[in-house]
């Protein structure tokens, strides 16, 4: 890979929120069975869990909205980290909610997996 | 190190946080050189350019509280993925801003140094 850190994260991220928003079944290729998810206070392992939760959670139409988007080399193996925060859009809610959700991303080949995905709803205080 | 990576995480910030509110002149000892902060649109690199930048913040009393904190296994080597949400408040304003942070913490001998650390602020939509 040649590509910079910032534009890896920047096409993964985008990528990986068009695929969420449209056809998250389809998520599963982006983990591996030693991948990590906390959604929520929900923790699993495995790219098979991870997609089944993805899957169940109880909405139907959904957009990530992209606020902040920042990134580093996570390694001298070519990691990088990604933290984003945003709004989310379900449903017919009027009301966006904001999310923080951060991803360490490892190469593979040409391409990466996800490693550790930690997403947050940031709850009005 | 026995410490699970849960309690680790924990400890860890509970540390960072309250000297970083009480003395943040003391935080260079948690980075090192290869060490990298993203605060806000600011990127910095190495211990001494870290611990300027956040002794160089235009506020003087400072408090972090904790909403969430999130914590996996980011290697086989004990490295850990750390994300907070949570309360910033500054000096005497009356209202709380809310950030995500997000650490990557590296074992070294019985202890453990700040190799990833990204911070923003949550500004509303």
């Amino acid at each position: 890979m040649s590509m910079d850190f910032n534009s890896l994260a920047q096409q993964f991220t985008e990528f990986y929120y068009n695929q969420f928003d449209s056809d998250r079944t389809q998520l599963g290729n982006l983990y591996r069975d030693e991948s990590m998810l906390t959604f929520e206070t929900n923790q699993l392992q495995g790219a098979k869990n991870i997609v089944e939760k993805l899957v169940s959670l109880p909405f139907q139409k959904v957009t990530h909205r992209i606020t902040t988007l920042d990134a580093q080399p996570a390694s001298q193996n070519g990691d990088v980290l990604v933290m984003i925060t945003g709004d989310l859009l379900i449903d017919d809610e009027a009301n966006p909610q904001r999310f923080s959700q951060v991803f360490h991303l490892i190469p593979e080949g040409s391409s990466y997996y996800v490693f550790n995905d930690i997403f947050r709803l940031n709850y009005s205080a």
